[in-house]
C-alpha cells in the first residue's frame, strides 16, 4: 500500500520504519525536505535527527507535506497536535480529498512547561480528531493509536502482562476497515472501536493520565487495556 | 473503622453495603434524612430507592450530612460531582478536620442531555479532586475508584478478564495507605498511586471514554488496566 506519513519526529520516524518493514511504500512529509534531510541532532529523547535516521532508511521517500498527501492512499498525521490543521492544510485539500488519514496526534499545549497540558476539553466538537474532521469533511478520519508511545504503536508485544488496547473513532466504516488491517499487521489483536470521530474526544482526554503514568512508570513500556 | 458515606444514589448504597458487610460501622449522610429514608421510587437504573435499600439494610445509621462525618474516621464522598463542594460545607469543615475523604466523585454535567459531558479540563486546579483539596485544605483527600461502576468499586473480580487497576492520587502518604487497606479488603489487588492530588485530574478525565465504553460494551462489567 501506499502510505505518507506527515511528521518527522519520534512518531513520524517510528511509523514509517515499522510500515517500511511490512513492505508498504512508504513517504515522509515535511515543511522543507532539504532541511529535514540535513537535520542530524538527536532530539531530547536520543532519537536521531531525522536527516540520521533518513541515512539508514534511503528506501524511504521524502517528499513535502503536499507531495507526501499526493502519493498516499493512506496519509497518517504524525505531526505535532498543535500545528496538525496547518500541516493538513499544506499537504492540500485536493491531495487528501477521500483519503483515509489516521490520526495519531495529541492537542498538548507546551507554553507553560513540562509536563505539558492536553488543549482538549468535553464539549461536542472540541477535540483534535473532531476539528480534523470538521476542516476536511471530505477526508475519511481515523483516530488510533494516538494513547502510547511511538514503539508500543508500531510493537505492541514489549508491552508485558497482556494484551493491551488500541482504540479506533472515525464516522466512516471502511476506513475503519483499512486501518484495523494496518493494526492487524502490527501485531495488535484487541482493537476496539468506539465508534464515530466525536469518540475520538474521549480517547485524547487519556493523555493526562497517560503523562502521570510516565512519571510513575518511566521507560518501562505500558499502555492501556479495557479489561471486560 | 467507622466509616461515613456521603450520599443516597447507586454508588453510596452499593459502598455502604459492602463495607457493612466487611464489619465497618457505617453510617450513611444525606440532606435530609426523614425524606431519603421515605424514598421508595427505584432510580432509572433500576437501583432501589434509598428508604427500599434502608428496609433492608437497618444496621446501618443514617444521619444528616454532618451527623456522618462528624461520625467518620474515613469519609467516602459519594454524592454527585456537581454539589459535592456543597456537600462537603453541609458536612462541615470541623467535622471533616484531618479526616481522610476518599473522593468517588465526578464532576459531570447533565444540563445538555445524556451522555453528560465532563466539567474537567487539563489546567493546574481544575479537576473536582483539585478544588475539594484547595476548598478544604486540613482534610486529606485521597481520589479513588471513581473510574469505574459501583459495582466493580466493591468487587474487582466480576470483571472478566484480568485484573484492573485502581488510582491513588493524594497529597498525604498516610491517608493514601489507609485507601490502600480499604481497597485491598475489597479485593482490589493493582492499586496505582499516581502521586499527588494534582494526577486526579487525569483519572477524572477518563470519564468521556468510560462513558463511550459504557455505549459499546453495556452492562458487561469492564474497567481499564494500565498493563505494563
Amino acid at each position: 500500500m501506499k502510505i505518507a506519513i506527515l511528521g518527522t519526529g519520534m512518531v513520524g520516524q517510528t511509523v514509517a520504519t515499522a510500515l517500511a518493514a511490512k513492505g508498504h511504500e512508504i513517504i515522509v512529509g515535511t515543511r522543507d525536505p532539504v532541511k529535514s534531510k540535513a537535520a542530524a541532532e538527536p532530539n531530547k529523547y536520543g532519537m536521531p535527527g531525522f536527516g540520521t535516521w533518513h541515512q539508514a532508511n534511503q528506501g524511504i521517500r521524502v517528499g513535502t507535506f503536499a507531495e507526501a498527501a499526493a502519493f498516499g492512499e493512506v496519509v497518517f498525521n504524525a505531526s505535532n497536535g498543535g500545528t496538525t490543521l496547518e500541516t493538513l492544510g499544506l499537504a492540500g485539500r485536493d491531495n487528501l480529498a477521500a483519503k483515509v488519514l489516521v490520526d495519531l496526534s495529541n492537542d498538548l499545549d507546551f507554553s507553560k512547561g513540562m509536563p505539558p497540558t492536553l488543549a482538549v476539553r468535553d464539549e461536542a466538537g472540541a477535540g483534535l480528531g473532531e476539528r480534523i474532521q470538521a476542516a476536511f469533511p471530505n477526508v475519511r478520519v481515523v483516530k488510533a493509536l494516538s494513547t502510547m508511545s511511538a514503539f508500543v504503536m508500531v510493537n505492541p508485544a514489549i508491552v508485558a502482562g497482556g494484551e493491551s488496547t488500541v482504540f479506533l473513532s472515525g464516522d466512516d466504516a471502511a476506513a475503519k476497515t483499512v486501518v484495523h488491517g494496518i493494526l492487524q499487521s502490527l501485531g495488535w489483536t484487541d482493537i476496539l472501536d468506539l465508534g464515530g470521530i466525536a469518540t475520538s474526544r474521549g480517547v485524547e482526554m487519556l493523555l493526562p493520565i497517560w503523562l502521570s503514568l510516565f512519571g510513575v512508570l518511566g521507560q518501562k513500556p505500558y499502555n492501556f487495556k479495557v479489561v471486560r
